[in-house]
């Protein structure tokens, strides 16, 4: 065994199926390699889209890589990296690298910039491990902490391969990977949940608000059993759509501070007691920080660190803290909470030109419990914030990061992931321009995404927060790129009536790819868009 | 004035007449700024493009701007800033960011990873000078140091600008930019230049080859001088191609190693002193390590360093080593060199199916003095590497770096630059994939490019290093893109008489872009390309 197979074989036993990434003559050796192991090479157009279809993938198997060349590559990843990072999103960066030995020999060598050093240090920033293998020896062990740290973080790690190492022999992995465990302060643990316990017990509204941390750490069904024991309405966030099931009987909605629903808000920030489960306090997710959330009334627990009032315990897990609330005879008091928000009745004015907020309406018809919606920024996100998802975990977005150009690759990851799953896409023009192309990567897995390009002919989300002529983009034909990766199917339509007929052909073609041209005007827009533009837009003179 | 203003200021006295970039809310005050102004901004489809593009600006203009937003943007046009930096090219990075009050009072701001350090951080490692504009009081004096030292080190540098300090007050600058003076050091100048004269005088074969950086500091009509004052045969090397009229007649072609041609490696290799000027040493400059340059009998001059045999002088500037030499009574020996390569007479077989060879072979009789050619990488530009290029300065590539997706984004800085020059663009299929979408910005802005796309159904390059089942891609139909975006023309070339009338079609079609898909096969290869993939095949088990 060398140290390229150890790589390998440790990938696998951690869960990976798939790699994401262009090739390169730094990493070609490693490439050999992937080829002829069980994990299966999936190449994209552009390094970008590999780092978000492998973040997309890493969201939905809890591990994810992207195996790219020194430099031209590596860099051309850095922001989905990035936005792994801040998103908590277990994502593996496998970069080669020149060999130690022609360092020396030949060092000004094509894709460096500066010294061999500077690609690791730059990936220091955006991860919670990093190793350049240039020691044989250490390798095993190196590569070992590393994937540990991936694991346990939930955020990506970044492993350099010299060329000339890949092939070097070392000893083969004895079990499976020694995974760090990280253990809960008992202590600590033990006074969090007595005063938990004590504020939610002395409540009479207490109310749970579910966040993203839910999803990272696999905890969906142990949120379900605290939800029916405690009987507690529960709410999510943007970023943690999904982690219930919207269908639940206890589920009131998305909270998104002034931008969300009005009952939803009253809920949440009514509660006497708001158990905040794994949610990012982040601008967006707060709705640009119009949450007015008592922390006098709060518990709130993240992977880490549990905060109550405002004082902190740190060392606790999640999941212990779930746990151990799940234990106490905890009951609501019995009332009432806003019902679930189930699509309402919908009916299509064929001629009717069409809107956003008639096409998320009429999209709620359409999801069934066998699609995964993916969705880039702005009201593709916003829009589809209501949108009623059937099952756990399938809504995928940046909704902190907010990196446009997300959502059709990560359609890749997703589906890659699971086949079964159907992803549908909403993207805007401005974000499908970016990283569009990779419907060329879906044709050619013969992938079948549903794919909305809600096409407002720009930057809408800027209009609203701050407009200019630099809003406005070259308005493409995005209907007919089927005929550029000669596979799919496209159609462009501009009123309900046409919109009708898409989703019925889109239901149908079910072999390929769909890509709708949805023509919205300019200036149409969301309602939390308009929320979310105005709030944001007072931050710019 | 204020902050903004007094930085657009400082860019209109340096030269600056276009930005490129992608808006966000972090960079919206900004762009409003330059919006006023005179100066144009060209909004891109993607950050990589936009940094290619201003690149590609820097190159044939002395100075380039790219204007993105905080992290989901500045991250994004990394690469390009480190091919920038690798190659030497006069680039401005301007980034907004979240205003330092907001960063207090709510500091989970989306786009944010890490702390708010971390952009800037991480673009120090591939810039000369960095600065976050935190303290108006400081902001003039930082915007000047850091322009200069873009000014003067011919590399990037990075402004990072908090949207509440953009339009914070500051004095207006007085007179131009105060540019730090780099002067040689008088002594070391005058012992180099009179060790260099020594050895060209007591040379017999003395000839020059000059690179990359003698058209980073616009030394190309003092490289003229001396070459006719010395009546030495001159040669360039790949990144330098086209500092010197191809046409000249002391001309003697590239040097590019045993990559290159014979009688143009006999020369430069055989000379009993070489003078090189402003090359660049590394690996494919050098034809994959294969020049064989004995270090006794060379002058090499670099900006700031001199290296003479063994022995090196800092603190010398290349612009007065030139002058310097121009000045001693120095003539070669009465002798012959090879023949500058001058277009040998082709003819069309109508039927015959294109090949690299061919095809670069026919390209040569299309190319004229008002063309500026742009080449991606791989046998775009080692098959591009012998056209005859008519004036100074007319081939653009990143032949150091070799990123792929630079050409296409570079057409539109090239041509924004100077209109009059049409831009004959030779991109691979991989390459087009990456940043082929740029195609749109250059039907926005009404450009003419004539664009090839060499279709050879993957990384050809690198099968030529080392093949696998990764360097195939998905194939495109890349002429109907035209379609997409709604302008310009395309078509689809199999032979040689295609070929002609593709041609014709295309230099008649002056108003908007050309796209030409010329149909490869997959292992057809450049006589250079052979060299190269065995040559560097050899590094990859």
């Amino acid at each position: 065994m060398n140290i390229g197979q150890y790589l390998i074989k440790r990938l696998q036993q951690i869960g990976l199926k798939h790699v994401f990434g262009i090739p390169g003559d730094y990493v070609l050796g490693f490439y050999d390699q992937l080829v002829d192991s069980p994990i299966k090479v999936i190449g994209t157009c552009s390094e970008i889209g590999a780092g978000f279809a492998a973040d997309a993938y890493a969201r939905v198997n809890g591990l994810g890589a992207v195996c790219v060349t020194y430099c031209v590559g590596g860099f051309n990843v850095l922001n989905a990296v990035a936005g792994a990072y801040a998103e908590k999103s277990p994502l593996v960066i496998i970069s080669g690298a020149p060999g130690m030995a022609e360092r020396r020999r030949t060092p000004n060598m094509h894709h460096r910039v500066g010294n061999f050093n500077t690609q690791q240090s730059i990936f220091e920033k955006v991860t919670v491990a990093s190793v350049a293998i240039e020691d044989a020896g250490l390798a095993p062990t190196q590569i070992d902490h590393t994937l540990s740290a991936c694991l346990q973080h939930k955020r990506p790690v970044y492993i350099e391969l010299p060329r000339d190492m890949v092939h070097v022999p070392c000893p083969a992995p004895r079990g499976p990977l020694a995974h760090v465990a990280y253990r809960s302060n008992s202590n600590a643990l033990k006074e969090a949940l007595l005063e938990s316990h004590a504020m939610l017990a002395a409540a009479r509204q207490p109310v749970i608000l579910a966040g993203v941390e839910i999803h990272r750490y696999g905890l969906q069904q142990r949120l379900v059993r605290l939800v029916e024991k405690t009987g507690y309405p529960v709410a999510a966030t943007l970023l943690g759509k999904s982690v219930i099931s919207e269908t639940h009987r206890q589920y009131a909605g998305i909270y998104v501070g002034a931008m969300g629903k009005q009952p939803v808000r009253k809920l949440v920030e009514q509660a006497d007691c708001l158990l905040m489960l794994g949610v990012f306090m982040t601008d967006i997710n707060l709705g640009i920080n119009t949450a007015q959330l008592n922390p006098q009334r709060s518990v709130q627990i993240n992977e880490g660190l549990v905060t109550i009032k405002h004082h902190h315990y740190a060392d606790i897990r999640l999941e212990d803290m779930i746990r151990g609330l799940t234990k106490f005879p905890l009951k609501a008091a019995r009332r009432r909470w806003p019902a679930p928000t189930l699509p309402q009745a919908f009916k299509s004015i064929a001629k009717k030109n069409i809107t956003v907020n008639r096409f998320f309406a009429r999209l709620n018809h359409f999801l069934g419990p066998k699609n995964v919606v993916i969705c880039d920024i702005g009201d593709s996100l916003l829009g589809a914030a209501d949108l009623t998802i059937h099952r756990r975990t399938e809504f995928i977005s940046p909704a902190y990061y907010t990196s446009m150009g997300f959502a059709v690759p990560a359609a890749i990851g997703a589906q890659m992931r699971n086949p079964k799953l159907r992803p549908v896409v909403f993207v805007g023009d401005g974000a499908f321009q970016m990283t569009g192309q990779e419907i060329s990567t879906i044709a050619r897995y013969g992938l079948n995404p549903i794919i909305f390009v809600l096409n407002n002919k720009g930057y809408t989300t800027e209009r609203f927060i701050h407009d200019g002529p630099y809003n406005d983009i070259h308005e493409w034909a995005y209907h007919l790129w089927p005929q550029i990766v000669r596979k799919g199917w496209g159609c462009e339509v501009h009123t309900e009536g046409e919109l009708e007929d898409a989703l019925r052909q889109a239901r149908l073609n079910s072999t390929s790819f769909s890509l709708i041209n949805v023509q919205l005007d300019p200036f149409d827009h969301s309602d939390a868009l308009l929320r979310l533009g105005r709030a944001m837009g007072k931050n710019i003179k």
